[in-house]
């Protein structure tokens, strides 16, 4: 007899367990209670959508609940799941619309919650303000994008220079918007370098270069203080100054959204986010987990990891969906492997920063070469900085790469780290070239040999 | 006491060779014969700069005799080695310009003579044409561009649609020369769809419509006879008619130039190359050989192949320069990969395809997938076709990619061919993520994820 499966959260992990569940049991009763207006979203492309390069919202939405619907599976919108009872095997659902509060049953649950943009106890920022917005749903994209389109705010402020703030960055700055042009008085507030502590200082510094290159004051400082006027954010207050401002993109990293977990008695792991297994499974039987509520293994350290993106919740919510259909499917864990565009960059990086290797106590070394993307003699090659991060011994623990074409180029080590190859075993790989696309010596190659002296 | 190494061949292997020798051994006496014009360039730019996206043909020189000079490297330019005496350690060489032969000893000698263009015995093709061009060294470089700039050829025949083949196709179709329009009759001849049999027919296919949108037509059959004239070719003849011509372009694959090696009692392979061990050691003592006049191990099927690449000849020269000098390199081998740019889409491959396999005699299977380079969403995203190529029991043994994007995602595979990897060791790799570069599940996962159904 087949089961009922409710579903908390439908965004990345949530739709992705639903989809495969239902391929693998075409039996299930499939319900799916999402709190926002939209699921099955790409949320990693807000800010695309917010620079205009994607001109409609509804491009980001992969399907629709109408599509769902079609599979027989039940979607909810504007109902949040207010609480979990395990034992009872219940969940207790509000509807946003009518405020109405409902229990239901479930045999398996998902728990797909995902996360939120972090809001520090900054005074200034425990209540909403009508021109502070933060990049996490299709709603704070629409938000954000309605309010430049229609307020025009010359002084923004972006607070935090991680992937989402370096993103907005560029957004903010070439905007893709009709009559629209870029804001010339663009600030980041940060606390420490572009893109630091997932890359090392020393690989920031091109980022910091290329955010110059556009014209982006970069202040690394911590907010004191958001002054607020009239339910708006008119001033950024740092130790060293205050940045008056029309508008505000707090993008100072994500947290998981536990909340409902931990009443529940699901265990949260060393991270903070909810624990998992292989097979996605959390303390509770038949409570699954995964996306950015959750944790993942990081195949280098061997330890649990909070890395949360749109890759990971949809390789978890494939495994929880199997396995919620009765199957036996193992997700085998993360290498940390992420990039971002930053105008005419990319900043790529997989395994451990030299930094986070130094941390955990490992007899760390590292190489970094600059190198071209293409042939020295194509116009199309761009500088590559290459860093490579090992142990003593030559095992490899991760690489960074800022620079043109660094994108997939990581890729090559993310695949060795599943496998605990040394520097060496890069050395002569037969990697693709041709002029366009890699010197006859590929970067990776470079820096594998100047590794080895 | 230092030796005295002879290099016979000046290109991409023996002046690697000469380099990481000179790097390990102050001391040694070193001296290049190399019987063109040049040293030390990227031969693989020489589409590009007939294309004139390269506007100097000295851009393609890495290294002058010049500048080795000063590294105290004598380099000979138009001197010929006429022969090799193995067991009293000397090599006969003839100076070109002034005719002069002479005898010189060496102690260790590196075999870099490279390849040649294929010539069919076709009638026709048994002299030198003014207007029928190959695409070897700077020399053949420099007179088809100033054959095209001078005589403005308006119709043309590429034999040959090989990877020179089809990046012939787009110089010719696209320069980048002042005041010079493309090539609208332009028609290439090929025994074989392009780029096959280096890739299966049905990937193929894409690379046969890429050319067809750039109006390129393809004639799919042998070449009977070079109809000559004045000392030109004026048509090309096939089985079903003829071509007039104002120029053609010879590109019907390469092969080694063991003739020197041969006489000299130099051990070729099954391939036909030179036979190396995995320190470029030829079966002549003291004698090493590296580049495209040698095989290199290939990795999938433990047997040799020729597959003449500059990535593969500066490795090779590496490790014979190094141990040359004494040192203990080893060349661990290749798994066969390549890219080429075709227009607008990268056509790239590695290990074997699924016709090599099958002629093998591997129980192969295989799976093929049409995705999308970056996120839905996303403008720059381009369709990518991904074959993988595998045994029953999942070992891959190749994959090839047509589309965009392609040419840095193959590595990934060609890093998994190194360690026996399955299929389902791709599927969950953490591969780098964001929307201008990948989709959240990139096109190799899908493949992965398909093929392991």
């Amino acid at each position: 007899m087949s089961k009922r499966l409710v579903v908390v959260g439908g965004v990345a992990a949530g739709m992705s367990a639903v989809s495969k569940a239902r391929r693998l049991d075409p039996d299930m009763e499939i319900v799916v209670y999402e709190k926002g207006a939209y699921v099955s979203y790409g949320a990693c492309g807000l800010p695309y959508y917010v620079q205009g390069i994607i001109p409609d919202h509804n491009q980001l939405i992969a399907r629709t609940p109408e599509q769902f619907a079609k599979r027989n599976i039940q979607v909810f919108m504007h109902h949040e799941v207010t609480g979990i009872d395990p034992q009872g095997r219940r969940v207790q659902v509000r509807n946003l619309q009518s405020d109405d509060v409902f229990e239901t049953h479930f045999d398996k649950l998902m728990l797909s919650t995902g996360g939120y943009a972090l809001r520090p106890p900054i005074p200034g920022l425990d209540a909403p303000a009508g021109n502070l917005f933060v990049v996490r749903t299709v709603e704070d994209g629409v938000a954000m994008r309605r309010f430049i389109e229609q307020e025009g705010p010359e002084r923004v402020v972006i607070v935090g220079a991680g992937y989402i703030g370096v993103e907005m960055a560029e957004a903010l700055s070439e905007p893709h918007l009709q009559g629209r042009e870029g804001i010339r008085d663009l600030t980041m507030v940060t606390l420490f370098p572009p893109l630091v502590p997932t890359f090392d200082a020393d690989m920031s510094e091109h980022v910091s270069a290329e955010l110059a290159r556009h014209e982006i004051a970069l202040h690394v400082k911590g907010v004191k203080a958001f002054e607020r006027r009239d339910g708006r954010v008119v001033a950024v207050q740092v130790e060293d100054g205050s940045f008056p401002v029309d508008m505000v993109v707090l993008a100072m990293g994500a947290r998981p959204n536990t909340a409902l977990a931990q009443a529940a008695g699901i265990a949260l792991g060393p991270t903070g986010a909810v624990a998992v297994d292989d097979h996605q499974r959390t303390n509770v039987e038949g409570i699954y987990a995964g996306g950015d509520v959750a944790e993942a293994l990081h195949l280098v350290t061997g330890e649990p990891a909070y890395i949360p993106l749109g890759t990971t919740a949809n390789k978890q919510g494939r495994v929880a969906g199997e396995n919620i259909a009765g199957g036996d499917a193992t997700f085998r864990g993360i290498v940390g492997t992420t990039v971002v565009k930053v105008f005419d960059l990319d900043a790529a990086r997989t395994g451990l920063t030299e930094a986070e290797a130094s941390e955990r106590g490992y007899d760390v070394r590292s190489t970094t070469i600059k190198a071209l993307s293409a042939a020295h003699y194509m116009p199309s090659s761009g500088p590559l900085y290459v860093k490579l991060v090992y142990e003593a011994g030559g095992r490899l623990l991760g690489a960074q790469m800022v620079g043109t074409g660094a994108a997939k180029r990581i890729d090559v080590v993310a695949a060795a780290l599943y496998d605990g190859w040394t520097v060496d075993d890069l050395r002569g790989l037969d990697l693709s070239y041709a002029p366009p696309y890699a010197p006859v010596w590929d970067a990776l190659l470079v820096a594998a040999n100047v590794a080895q002296k």
